[in-house]
């Protein structure tokens, strides 16, 4: 492994060795596997778990992190090529991702959607230009259209919970304020898909995935791949309802269509009520930050369907494993 | 220990212990207590002895610092329950905490008074919180109404000035441009009461602070405690004049009405003929950062009487002596 | 040593020592020099290479890392004396540097000139002041005229590149949309001139560099010094050009007559075309940030001469000598 840029592009074999590995990483979480090493994470956009997470298990493996925040002390970066930079941005990413890269080992990115062009963020254009200019591995703290350390941390957290590997996954969509891109909905779907689960998409009529994705699941394993529109018929026999919100695709890079479009779907919110015909222990899973009685009710979140801490919890050790392989 | 969050709630005995192991700890920084070891530091206000000693002191005990300031570069975050959260906070801290915690082996917080209602500021019921939603220890960076790191560094700053355990304390108001809450005049008052010293509070007749702190004081063990108006009276034999501003307690959550009330108050800065009936070599004590010439006159920061580098470096050393003992 | 301020006041021998330790650590980067040691990283000013090579480096060495930014999660700085801080302000250096210094084992301060003062900042003034306030040994992250970290990591690159000690070392003026003041043309003629260099300042006529940089160099030891402006005159036999801007020192505080003055200079961008007369590998040199195509051609960046990206990576391995040499 040169890169973490995706689970896609990961035989499942290896990613079920990541997995094995961050959770020994969970029992024995101190080591010395990064002494002398320094990590470098830049972060395009902002971060609360992927920053801490980072920190902390670089720490616990005795190494350093160095946290770059363009526009919070640290110039503003320009990424298109080709341009004459009499703007506000003050240094190129063709100078400063090889120049972090020679300070580090590994280095890891964030930088979600533009959501100007779908194929363009479909292909994580930027992510990949970000890795043809690293010279040390690097790592997707998430990208345009993926999020595949979330991704790895979801796939431990299903394992630790014992559910079954052709269980049955629901991924729903929920109302948000504004439109979101695809990274967590594919990652979550590359995830459930890779591990052989029966997946369902639950989400309005007007809000299905792109074809693209779906048809990617369904190549990368999943044992079944649908889209329904009420909750009833969406969560029979559900193990895990998935929660996130995303854009429509004709909608994609024109926000206020998406808003007209949106308008009555408020009541996509996530309430008790719709575990009706689910698996009675049926699991409530969210990648956060997540907004309360917006996306989910307090009820859920507060209650024992709730693993969102779990999840959380592990994208800790799922790293460790990631910097781990990536080091060796 | 299982929490710091106030020196209230600790014997006596225990405090003082503290203050032993920072001296200790002076004499001999660098250890292994915190190898492989993680401490979060969430700061909801901005901060630079807090941020800096923390981190130079958990370096120095081997471990690794990772903070979080949500709004820079981090989600903004809710603190209120029940709320349906379609506003500009994208996180709450019921997520925000536990997953945190779930990092770290100790979380530090810091979170200023909201000025809004006085019995729940005074409650600290914010800090509260968040030590009910952190599954490890917490460290009180500062709250609404208390600043224990601060008092411990104090009380360490008074051993080794040698001044008297029954000394005389003035704790001093000052004009400033903000109404300031009772966070520091608090902790000051519960650092000089619990070394059984004789505190006077000099203030504006328009400015007592509230009851239940001067109650409170005497409850903790102050040898005495009074209310006086002028600086003849106030530091007569005065050992150390230690400095705040802070809102009078019938303005609080009324910024308006308290800025009209100081309007004619700015003439307290606090000078050298301020000490005319002091003991010669009296002290001159704040916790910092302190505005020049309007706190405090350039003649005493700059000359013998001033100790507030001296406060301030002791934060780092009654820090480690806090995270040591709650690490163990 | 005791701090690290500029070049100009160092022999010519510890500074190639410098370099020399430099390129050991380049080869063996890995050491214990710093454990348990804290390095305080004050910024005034926005920073990338010099925050994240700095924090790489002190982790490679064992060490700790505090980052202070005023303004951002950090209280914002006073830097004048005998002012009344009514305003938005809330510390002072005078208190702020020596807290920091009492927190940390060395100290790095990067803040910008004000270009208000041409003589002042040309003294370095502010640098000065805190040196003056700090008790421990202090590096200059680049001030208000000067940059020796640059300086040093520039003259490790030239010595790697094997450009003889007596070589043509070319310092070209370029366009850009601000003002700039003399920290990195100062820096890097003094560096070019305590080697031996042939220094040539090429520039429009309107932009001269200060009489005293000149005289300065002369009598830092540079072989030879002229200013001319044509390109074909100026790059005659260079191994070297190094780009900066800066403003016309007629200008020096005056802005809009700088922009006036610059108006039809924006040609004045590094194209291959210019190097005609130069050695066939003469190399290409820049501090970075660059603005692409303002400043300099993307053919010539991302083409054979240029070495910016070499540059960045040696400030890493010349601050490595620095601090080793600081913590002796």
């Amino acid at each position: 492994m040169n890169d973490f840029l995706s689970l896609r592009t990961l035989p499942r074999d290896q990613v079920q060795n990541l997995v094995n590995l961050a959770r020994e990483l969970k029992a024995n979480p101190i080591n010395d596997t990064l002494r002398g090493k320094v990590v470098g994470l830049l972060f395009m956009n902002p971060s609360l778990r992927t920053l801490a997470s980072f920190q902390a298990g670089i720490g616990q493996m005795g190494g350093t992190s160095v946290v770059i925040q363009p526009g919070t002390g640290t110039w503003t970066l320009e990424t298109r090529d080709g341009i004459v930079m009499d703007g506000p941005e003050v240094e190129h990413i063709r100078e400063a991702i090889p120049v972090l890269a020679s300070y580090c080992d590994i280095l890891g990115i964030r930088s979600f959607a533009n959501q100007i062009n779908l194929d363009e963020d479909l292909a994580d254009h930027l992510m990949h230009k970000f890795a043809d200019l690293s010279s040390k591995p690097l790592i997707n703290m998430e990208s345009a259209s993926d999020h595949p350390c979330q991704a790895l941390a979801d796939w431990q957290t299903l394992d630790e919970l014992d559910i079954p590997a052709d269980g049955n996954f629901v991924l729903s969509w929920a109302w948000h304020p504004k439109p979101l891109p695809y990274a967590v909905p594919r990652a979550a779907l590359t995830m459930a898909a890779l591990r052989g689960m029966n997946i369902t998409i639950h989400s309005p009529k007007s809000h299905p995935l792109p074809d693209e994705l779906v048809a990617e699941a369904k190549a990368l394993g999943a044992k079944s791949i649908r889209n329904t529109h009420t909750a009833n018929e969406s969560l029979e026999n559900a193990h895990v309802l998935y929660c996130k919100s995303w854009v429509a695709p004709q909608n994609y890079g024109d926000p206020e269509a998406e808003m007209r479009l949106r308008k009555n779907l408020r009541e996509w919110c996530v309430a008790e009520s719709w575990f009706e015909t689910a698996w009675s222990d049926a699991k409530f899973m969210h990648c956060l930050p997540v907004r309360r009685n917006v996306k989910v009710a307090d009820e859920i979140l507060d209650g024992p369907r709730s693993v969102v801490i779990h999840q959380a919890e592990n994208r800790l050790h799922a790293q460790k494993a990631i910097l781990t392989n990536l080091i060796n």
